[in-house]
C-alpha cells in the first residue's frame, strides 16, 4: 500500500507499508533501486501520490513488482536497511491524495433498505429508482482528513423536543463504513466511460468514514440532500491499496432485477469479497467489534458506478474519490453505522456491561479495518480511525 | 474585473476588463506599473487567478487602485498603448479559478416556492426547514466550464412517457440564473466563520449558469438531492467583479420571519440590488431577453450563506465557489429558469412569432447579464453564456 509520511524533520513523501515499517520510497529511488523502472526519482518525493499516480498503469505494475522483488530478496534491501525502513512509530501520515471531487454513493443495499424502514415506515423501504441506477450525491472534498485526525463534534442546527429548530453540538453523530475509491485516470467533460473500462480508471482503494450527524442531516436534507449533517469531516485511510490488489477477492454481485439499463450491464464478476469491521474504543478503553460486514453487501459494484457517474458526460480527475456508501449486512450486528445499528436510537447497543450507546459519545474512536482473505493469504486494506472531541476539548488535544 | 486570457501565442495570464479591451497585467507588471505595489510581477503570469487571490485585501485594493488610476489619467499608459491593450476580438478566454469545492444554495425563496407548487401542489410551496436555514448541496467542481464553452445536451436516466426508465439524451435541458461567489480566503477545518465576518471570505463575483436536466433530477433526485441532472456542466463569467465593486448596490434585504436563529442574524443592508437578465438567441439568430430578474429575490444573502455552510466547521478554501441558487422575481417574466417560465413546459414561451420553448433546444444560447446601476454609473457583472449541442453535432464545433 501506498502513503504519504514524514518523520523526523524530513518532507513528507512516497512511503510502502511493510508490516510495522514505511519503506522510504524516496530513498529507495535515489539508491538507484528504481533504475530501471524509467521513473524520475522525484516522483517519490511528493506531498500528495497524485503525481505518482498520474504516471499510469505500466509504471505502477513496474515499481509494484519492484518494490515486491526486492522485499522477498532478503538480500533486497541488506545492505541499506536502516535508511529504507522507517518504523512506524517514527512516522506522522498525511493525507495520501490531493482530492478534487468527493463523490459518495448509496450502493449499500440494505443500508437503504433500513434507511427507508426507519424514516419511510410505511412504503417500499426502497425509493423507486434504488434498483434503476446507483443513487449518488456530491460530498464535500475539502474537510476529507487522513486517518487518525481528530474529529471535532459538529455544531448546527436540528429539531428540538418541541419539533422547534434549536442550534447546538450534534446528539446524534455516526460514522459510515464505506469504500473509497481513488481515481487513477482523467476522463474527458462530455466523455462517458463505458462499464467495461470503468475499471481502469481506479487507482485504489481505501476504507472510508463518512462521519454523519444524523439530527443535523435530517433537518436539513429536504430537497437536496445531505450537506452540514455530512461535510465537516470525513475519514480516509493513510494507505492506498491498488486496486489489483484486489483481484483475488473478485466474486459475482447479487442478481439486479430488474435488468439494468444497457450502459450499467456489466461482465461480472464486478464485485469484491472484503471483510470489513467497525471497532468502537470507549475513552476509558474498552474496546470491541461492534460490527462485522462485507464489500459483497454492495448492490451496485464499482464499475457500475463510475459508468453512470460519467454517463452524462461528467469527468472525473485522478484524485477523485467515490466512495461507496454505508456497506450494511443483512443482520443487525452487520449494519454499517450507529443509526442502523441502534435502530435510530431505540436499542441502544450494549458495548460492554457498565457503557451503551445511541450514537457517538466524546472520546469514542471508531475504527474501520477490512481485508481479503484467500489461500491463507491476507490483503489487508489501510484502516482508518478518528476520535470524537468536543470544541472546549480541543484545546487539550 | 479580473480574468484569465491568452492571445496570439502567449500562455494564460491575469486580464483586467476595460471595455472592449483586456489590460495585459502580465506586461502591465513587467513594465514596472505595479512596483509601489509590492507585488511579485509574477503572480500576473498565472493560468488561475487563485494565487492572485491569496495576496489578500490590501494588495486587492491597492492593484484595484493602481489600475484605475492609470486607466482614468490619459498618460497613464499613452506609451504603451500597444503592448497593453488587447482588443478582445484578439483573445480567448480560461476558466479563471482552479476551483476547489463548489456549493450551490436554494436561496432565491420565489424559485423554491415555484418549484414546490409545480411538484407539492397539495402542501406548502416551501420545505418546514426553508425560512429556518439556507438550504444548499455540493456540486460538482471538475465540470464548470469558462462562459462561452458549448455545453453538451447529457445523455441519461428518466422515465418515459410509461413511467419506465429509459436512456437517452436529456429532453428537458434548462438553465438556471445565479450569482456565483469566488472565496478569497481559506478557514481552518473546525472554526466556523461567523456571520458578521462572513463577507471577508469573498473575493469576487460571477453570474452562474448551474445547466440543470429536469428529466434526469427528478428521477434521481431522491433521496440524496440532485446528481447527474446537474453535474454534466456549469458555466461561469470568464470576469470575476471583486466584491467591494458591489459597495454601491447594497440594499436590506427581505424580513426573514421567523427571526433566523442567532448564527444566521445578520445586520443589514446584506443584500445587493442588481439587475438580472436572462437572453436567449435561437439557432436562426433570433434573440430575446426571456427574464429579467434582481439579486434583491434572495432570500438569504451572502454573509448568511457563508456563515451556515461553515457553522459545523466546514472549511473553505481559496478559489471555492459559492452559489446562490436560482434567483426568481414574483411575475411570471422574472423568474430564473424554463422550468418556471414555461411551467414545467405546461405553457410554453413565446420566443418569436415562428418560435416556442418549453427547454433548451440544440443550437440555443442563453447568455445570462447582470448590472448595479447607481447615480448613473453603471457596474457591470462578467456575463456568461453557453450554447446547446447534442453528441453527433460535435464534431462541428
Amino acid at each position: 500500500m501506498y502513503g504519504i509520511f514524514s518523520y523526523d524533520i524530513g518532507s513528507p513523501r512516497v512511503g510502502f507499508k511493510h508490516g510495522d515499517y514505511v519503506l522510504d520510497l524516496d530513498v529507495v529511488a535515489l539508491l538507484g533501486y528504481f533504475a530501471d523502472v524509467s521513473v524520475d526519482t522525484s516522483i517519490f518525493a511528493q506531498p500528495f501520490l497524485n503525481d505518482f499516480i498520474a504516471l499510469g498503469e505500466p509504471i505502477h505494475q513496474a515499481v509494484w513488482q519492484r518494490i515486491t522483488t526486492l522485499l522477498t530478496d532478503e538480500q533486497g534491501f541488506a545492505e541499506v536497511r536502516d535508511q529504507v525502513f522507517i518504523h512506524n512509530s517514527r512516522v506522522q501520515m498525511h493525507l495520501p491524495i490531493r482530492i478534487g471531487d468527493y463523490t459518495d454513493f448509496y450502493a449499500g443495499i440494505h443500508h437503504a433498505e433500513n434507511v427507508g424502514r426507519m424514516f419511510r415506515p410505511d412504503g417500499d423501504p426502497l425509493l423507486p429508482n434504488y434498483r434503476h441506477m446507483p443513487v449518488a450525491y456530491h460530498g464535500r472534498a475539502s474537510s476529507i482528513v487522513v486517518s487518525g485526525m481528530p474529529i471535532r463534534r459538529p455544531e448546527g442546527q436540528f429539531l428540538g423536543p418541541d419539533k422547534q429548530p434549536v442550534f447546538g453540538p450534534s446528539q446524534a453523530l455516526d460514522f459510515e463504513l464505506e469504500l473509497g475509491l481513488i481515481i487513477g485516470k482523467s476522463s474527458t467533460l462530455g466523455e462517458p466511460i463505458s462499464v467495461e473500462e470503468a475499471e481502469d480508471y481506479i487507482f485504489g482503494v481505501t476504507l472510508f468514514n463518512d462521519w454523519s450527524a444524523r439530527d443535523i442531516q435530517r433537518w436539513e436534507y429536504q430537497p437536496l440532500g445531505p450537506f452540514l449533517g455530512k461535510n465537516f469531516a470525513s475519514s480516509i485511510s493513510a494507505w492506498v491499496l491498488p486496486f489489483e490488489a484486489l483481484e483475488p477477492f473478485r466474486i459475482k454481485g447479487p442478481v439486479q432485477e430488474p435488468v439494468p439499463l444497457p450502459y450499467l450491464q456489466v461482465q461480472e464478476p464486478g464485485h469484491f469479497y472484503l471483510a470489513l469491521e467497525v471497532w468502537l474504543e470507549t475513552e476509558n478503553g474498552e474496546r470491541v467489534c461492534i460490527s462485522t460486514s462485507n464489500a459483497r453487501h454492495l448492490y451496485w459494484n464499482f464499475a457500475q458506478m463510475i459508468a453512470h457517474h460519467t454517463v452524462n458526460g461528467c469527468n472525473l480527475n485522478i484524485g477523485d474519490v467515490v466512495a461507496t456508501g454505508t456497506i450494511s449486512g443483512t443482520e443487525p450486528d452487520t449494519f454499517g453505522s450507529l443509526l442502523e445499528l441502534s435502530w435510530n436510537g431505540q436499542r441502544p447497543l450494549n458495548v460492554s456491561p457498565t457503557e451503551i450507546r445511541t450514537f457517538l459519545n466524546d472520546g469514542d474512536t471508531i475504527t474501520l479495518r477490512g481485508y481479503g482473505l484467500k489461500n491463507g493469504v491476507r490483503t489487508e486494506l489501510g484502516d482508518v480511525t478518528g476520535t470524537i472531541y468536543t470544541k472546549s476539548e480541543s484545546a487539550n488535544l
